[in-house]
């Protein structure tokens, strides 16, 4: 079995695929799921997910969650908190995503990929444990990075991953695994990893920094947003479901 | 002053740029330049490379290195290898370059670049104390990857120069850099690290473990490629002089 961690979305992801935007998207899409939502849409474009709302939806079975550079986009209900997130109940409700990475990272996942997972800190061993059941041939964690450049929180998580499937079993491990694996040995606790990336230290400025200590806590959560068959999503989204 | 480190080439550098791909290019044209050569020539593809042999170049002013997948490419008089090149004389030669990943880094760095040079872990020390001399807002460590890949050995050389940038001076580092630095730090003696990566253990098995010993010397050389003005330069190539 091959472990490969690619620091950035690559594509050509042939079995596994764990998608890693660890502030906040896939911190917050756990959050979603466990707070009772039915499942998520993730969109590539702020305007799919709007077009998505039927009108005079007064009931509000459609929520719309998402960022642009942190900050929440006019017309959505929710920002990509999942401090927010946990303080709601979406139960019944599907909840509409889209974020400045993480939802770009998960289509290119699902282009290829057979089982395509989202992973956080908040439910690494469940993701991982789940991973190594489905895997035939690889599992890949995949980094959404920031803007197309590699965040040090998610390769932090990616090691975290990569050493809980290495207690699982064996693997062949490549060059991103091996560098996920020493960042997670030697930068320090989830708080302080998360809190020195150049991501955490922004979201810190905006007043954010609860989020971050959110997404510092370490299996928490043993539910893992699983993408689910495409005939069931809307044209141009991908719905994930509690699995 | 800002320090950067791209795991990839990422683009889109405004002041200086080093160019790292440890296994073999830059640690390659590093040894070219020390063995006399007059300039280097970096091309996008081998054809270019070989349309600018004149016809009946008996005296080979031009000679051309390069390799596909780690092997010699047909028609060229060199490798990519760092072992070869110190072995000759390139006195009154210019060598045309190219090679899978090394070659393309240099020519996106260039695109937007005011300074590129080009490092390994040979002449690290100098291409660190070049690359602060010039700088004026931003020195960027792109590391070459393997196809689009991360690869170890580049992240660790990267690691190692951004090591001697930080003794020289006060820099705001990015994650790339964090990164770059903690595996310099425990992904144990350059050895170790170039042998451990995904490339080093390729050419281990190409018979190429020479090169991989040769391109794990630290700061051996004082001499940095420096990309020369352009109008020097055939269409399609960089020129790269001892600096």
């Amino acid at each position: 079995m091959r472990l490969r961690v690619d620091l950035l979305p690559h594509g050509g992801y042939p079995d596994v695929v764990l998608v890693v935007d660890v502030l906040r998207a896939t911190t917050t899409a756990v959050a979603y799921l466990e707070r009772g939502a039915e499942g998520l849409l993730l969109t590539r474009t702020p305007d799919v997910a709007l077009a998505l709302r039927p009108e005079g939806d007064e009931g509000r079975s459609l929520v719309l969650g998402g960022e642009r550079g942190g900050l929440p986009i006019p017309g959505f209900d929710f920002g990509n908190s999942p401090v927010e997130a946990a303080a709601q109940n979406f139960t019944g409700k599907t909840v509409v995503m889209n974020t400045t990475n993480g939802t770009d990272a998960a289509h290119t996942a699902a282009q290829t990929g057979k089982h395509v997972l989202l992973a956080s800190l908040t439910n690494a061993h469940a993701a991982a444990r789940r991973a190594r059941s489905l895997a035939t041939e690889e599992i890949a964690i995949v980094c959404a990075g920031t803007d197309a450049h590699v965040g040090l929180e998610d390769v932090y998580a990616a090691g975290v991953l990569a050493e809980y499937l290495l207690a699982l079993g064996e693997f062949s491990i490549d060059d991103g695994a091996r560098i996920a694996l020493t960042i997670r040995r030697n930068a320090g606790n989830p708080i302080e990893a998360l809190s020195s990336s150049a991501h955490g230290e922004r979201l810190g400025g905006l007043g954010l920094g609860e989020d971050v200590r959110y997404a510092a806590q370490v299996s928490t959560s043993t539910l893992v947003p699983v993408l689910a068959a495409e005939a069931d999503a809307p044209e141009g989204t991908l719905k994930f479901v509690a699995g």
